[in-house]
């Protein structure tokens, strides 16, 4: 991973002079991240023949992806209006959103001269493609905001385009430049698709299942600005809670929502029957994401890409609603 | 041009379902344009050995080089916070600025795509650089925004990337891609250079010139978001005026400058023979770009490329400052 950031700060080398453009990547590549991404391609492009020969181009794509998954932030926070992001201001708090807009699409450029300068066109296609349906994903959620006839499978697609694509792309990715074998390069597809379900639907549980909004900081966040994820959809089919819902997605389209009516969001959600719905479809993405692994030839690699989702599965604070949860 | 446009549509068909980003890329891709670049893309391409085998690649390239223009339009939209574009609503101001910035990004991706599809790694490595370059001008100008500082050079600097680097750009893709002599890719790329700075001085050089002003239509909108083009900082540099100008540029940073202000800005500009100085430097883009044409080994080429730079330079109104107009 010490090469991979290598990479990443050598992308923008500083220019020397006195340009503005400098302070704004540093702050770009300075922010914290979890590098979920880059780790990923590293440890399934380990199942290809390859992979030692070809480390210094693995390193290089693995921080290729890692750029992608910046670029998305910092646009992402211009749509959002994101003070914070990992509690460090993000680009457009701190340089404005005009500013935000140019950095991202420089990230974007700087990833596609690397692309074609080392002739990496089989990566370039897939990451051209992720993109594109990165943006799509955003495009239809954005469009489809406040709308209270939003299904599953519509949050399906969205998130798919907003998380699970580049997770996935980065499996592909690994396995493609490393060699594997077409039956391990679908399975590592299939696991990261799984990974990419079970990341998102973790964070929009992790909404209503924190402590968080008792320490003051904001929540509900998404369905502030008409995002309706897995649990409040759910909520919304039950017909004892419809009504309250569609109320509540129809004042925050008008205004903040008071701390009491965030609490009604909550109770309605958790009476439905909502979170534990979108529980057992966290959970059938974990299995399936350890099902895919299966397939894979090398224990190591297959337990250590297991330990990851379960990770994510396991660390969902109070995983099953209480009794005293349901009851609000 | 009718095949440019066919790919162009093609990039991007409608899903048919009821998407909503459909409706989005119909008004990007039916907005009004000359089609400049893809038109010099194609013309310079028939200098090159291959430009008849290569028709479709030569195309879809103009094409590609059209949406690069398009995507970095509908971006300096939203950072422009321009309600109207060649007369039209623009993206953002249709749609949203959180939709402008997705659909700015689905183009640029889509571009990469289609370069990777079709192996044009040559070209997508010249178009990703010139990207950059974009992105680092435009970054580059916003940052110096009400700065009095502001010099010839650095002024230069922020147009090469803002309109120079893509048009340079479009000359080269074509003149690779068809297969021209080392000698005449070098002449096209010049040419290209000098065309994009006549280009960028000619539109400066129009908000002071034309008479649109009078007509209530808005001038001085650069002026008023502080960004300062070559006539002005030509009269910065004038010890009688550059008072009234700072004076002017601090008022921009505050408040619209009113109807008067306006034109006390337009006679400091007049007075100090910023106009002048900005008309010959643009003289002098005209000269290279015809010098550089020299080279070339078609002669009806070079006639049909002179006759655009001359077109852009004729069609400055009243291009010599009469005297009454340097009075004020």
């Amino acid at each position: 991973m010490r090469r991979v950031e290598r990479y990443l700060w050598g992308f923008f080398p500083p220019s020397g002079q006195d340009d503005p453009v400098d302070e704004v990547l540093h702050a770009v590549l300075d922010a914290p991240g979890k590098r979920l991404r880059p780790q990923l391609l590293l440890l399934v492009s380990r199942l290809g023949a390859d992979h030692a020969a070809k480390r210094e181009r693995l390193c290089k794509l693995a921080a290729i992806v890692e750029c992608i998954h910046t670029a998305s932030l910092i646009h992402d926070d211009i749509v959002d209006d994101s003070p914070l992001r990992r509690g460090r201001p993000t680009i457009q708090s701190r340089f404005g959103k005009d500013m935000a807009v140019y950095t991202g699409d420089l990230v974007l450029s700087r990833v596609m001269t690397e692309l074609f300068a080392d002739g990496l066109s089989q990566s370039g296609l897939v990451l051209g493609q992720t993109m594109q349906t990165m943006c799509r994903g955003e495009l239809w959620q954005y469009a489809g905001r406040y709308r209270v006839d939003v299904t599953p499978d519509r949050y399906r697609k969205a998130i798919y385009g907003k998380t699970v694509a580049l997770l996935a792309a980065a499996c592909r990715v690994g396995g493609l430049e490393s060699g594997c074998t077409a039956p391990v390069l679908e399975a590592v597809e299939d696991y990261g698709t799984h990974l990419g379900y079970l990341f998102q639907i973790r964070d929009d549980l992790l909404d209503f299942l924190s402590e968080q909004d008792r320490e003051g900081k904001p929540v509900h966040v998404d369905f502030q600005e008409g995002i309706l994820t897995l649990p409040v959809i759910y909520a919304l089919a039950h017909p004892d809670h419809r009504q309250a819902i569609e109320r509540l997605v129809g004042i925050a389209a008008e205004r903040p929502l008071t701390a009491e009516e965030q609490a009604l969001l909550v109770q309605a959600v958790r009476l439905s029957g909502g979170l534990e719905k979108a529980i057992y479809e966290l959970d059938q993405h974990y299995a399936c994401a350890c099902a895919a692994l299966k397939a894979l030839p090398d224990g190591k690699i297959a337990a250590v890409l297991r330990k990851i989702v379960k990770m994510l599965r396991d660390s969902l604070p109070n995983k099953r609603p209480t009794a005293k949860m349901v009851a609000g």
